[in-house]
């Protein structure tokens, strides 16, 4: 592993939001790409151009994506396999393309069947397990990635000099890289991102139902609750796209929780109660730690 | 509502934790009693001394309690309702109780069982919505009930002078008092605390279920699932207390949100999962703006 990161020379970012703004940010304050072309719609290239996020842009993929080294699709994972599809034929030999998507086992199967025998070699699909609540272009920042997970999710084995290239990148704008196969992603996911996510979300429905909205008695709530309802202001669209995505996972992971949740329910008042609140403390103390 | 409150004479402040050593903090940096006397195990005496929480100490609470003017009981709610019990007896005629449980329907009907006719006097049960996932003295800060608020459950509706002195005291240690009735606060914080509470109880059990702890696995996650568990962190005696002392609430509360959850499970996938995220995303806005 080098620590000298090799410079990328001409990089296109396809979608502008938090992800895209904020790995433009990153790649040119660091100096790490000679040249990042923007994808995205007219209004979102001229505000990117503005924030320093890209050096050029175009509406039209096609064009985007023509002579440039790396691209990183960074749109919700159905729109990222609609877009791989559609720009495969016109990108440049040698290219690698890569994503940020949340599911990786839908984006690494359409990555097969568009590239077959080469699909190793010209894709390697990634997440970065970084985001926060809020969402856009306006709340993009260079530092989102740092000291976050980004996975790799390669689709062989062999070695592949890009790959090293787009590895020390992600390792230059502070990230951790992990690599993991694409199924394993999606199982461990829908237990780390996607079921806190539903929780969150849950709870907001049950609050409203049990109050309705704009109830006075809501003002009795502290910290705890302002932190479990910070998922729920994730983006709808997004989250329609993860699910739709990863459904057995998730729906897995869910009845598991269920599950814990009516055994819990069950032992409120008896000495099995404290036994799994002890075990719960311990278990949240050494994953944050 | 005067805007310069009254200063208590004695104070006693019986438990030492993160609730009663915050509270002498706060009496004492601010000048709002004149003398606090601490109720505790002989080395936390001597720490809450150290760390000016207090002005003098007993492990008796007899003692203690004696001569006092304003008694607060910092302990867990059962803790409460048996000390309660216990000083009754030897409080100073004219002396206001208080305490800052997390339940308040089992205090107030001790109170009611303890003083007859004068418990609207004597008592004023109130529950400060503060605290953290860390417990203990070692944690107390004088700003622990800064812009929190503190709800109190009169019980009775005659105006009582010692009652305004408490109020006067609480605004100007910076939290806002909201008044509620026993039964009302049970119901809401069965929804607001009890039940967050419990979900990211049951996310860490759930993960420890399908993962073990210390799986390498886990690394794959974000700052969501942090706070999502940061709850679990907390305290298990407390909760153990809170759970006896609340248990149909927090049941009924958990009853409803398993049925949210599962309509949110059975549509994955389908146009009413994005409504679903949409409403929930409108209502945590709300309550956290």
């Amino acid at each position: 592993m080098s620590t000298v990161p090799a410079k990328m020379q001409r990089v296109c970012v396809i979608g502008l939001g938090l992800m895209g703004g904020s790995l433009g940010l990153a790649l040119r304050q660091r100096g790490l790409a000679a040249h990042v072309v923007g994808c995205g719609r007219e209004a979102l290239l001229h505000r990117a151009a503005e924030l320093g996020v890209i050096d050029s842009g175009s509406t039209d993929v096609g064009e985007a994506v023509a002579g440039s080294d790396f691209v990183f699709l960074c749109t919700p994972v159905e729109t990222s396999i609609r877009l791989m599809r559609e720009i495969a034929p016109k990108l440049k030999p040698g290219a690698l393309l890569t994503d940020v998507g949340s599911t990786k086992a839908a984006f690494a199967a359409a990555a097969r069947e568009v590239f077959g025998d080469e699909a190793h070699q010209r894709v390697l699909p990634g997440h970065p397990l970084a985001g926060r609540e809020l969402s856009g272009l306006e709340h993009a920042s260079s530092d989102l990635y740092a000291d976050c997970v980004w996975t790799l999710t390669p689709l062989g084995e062999s070695a592949v000099a890009s790959h090293e290239t787009l590895r020390a990148i992600i390792r230059a704008i502070g990230a951790r890289v992990v690599d993991v196969t694409p199924e394993e992603h999606d199982r461990t996911l829908a237990y780390t991102s996607h079921l806190p996510q539903m929780l969150s979300t849950a709870l907001a429905l049950t609050l409203e139902d049990a109050f309705g909205a704009g109830n006075p008695a809501l003002e009795i709530h502290a910290g705890g609750l302002r932190s479990m309802l910070r998922l729920a202001m994730s983006e709808p669209a997004m989250w329609e796209q993860i699910a739709a995505s990863n459904p057995e996972n998730i729906a897995a992971a869910l009845e598991r929780f269920e599950s814990e949740l009516r055994k819990l329910r069950e032992c409120l008042g008896n000495a099995e109660f404290r036994k799994k609140f002890e075990e719960a403390r311990k278990f949240a103390k050494e994953l944050r730690n």
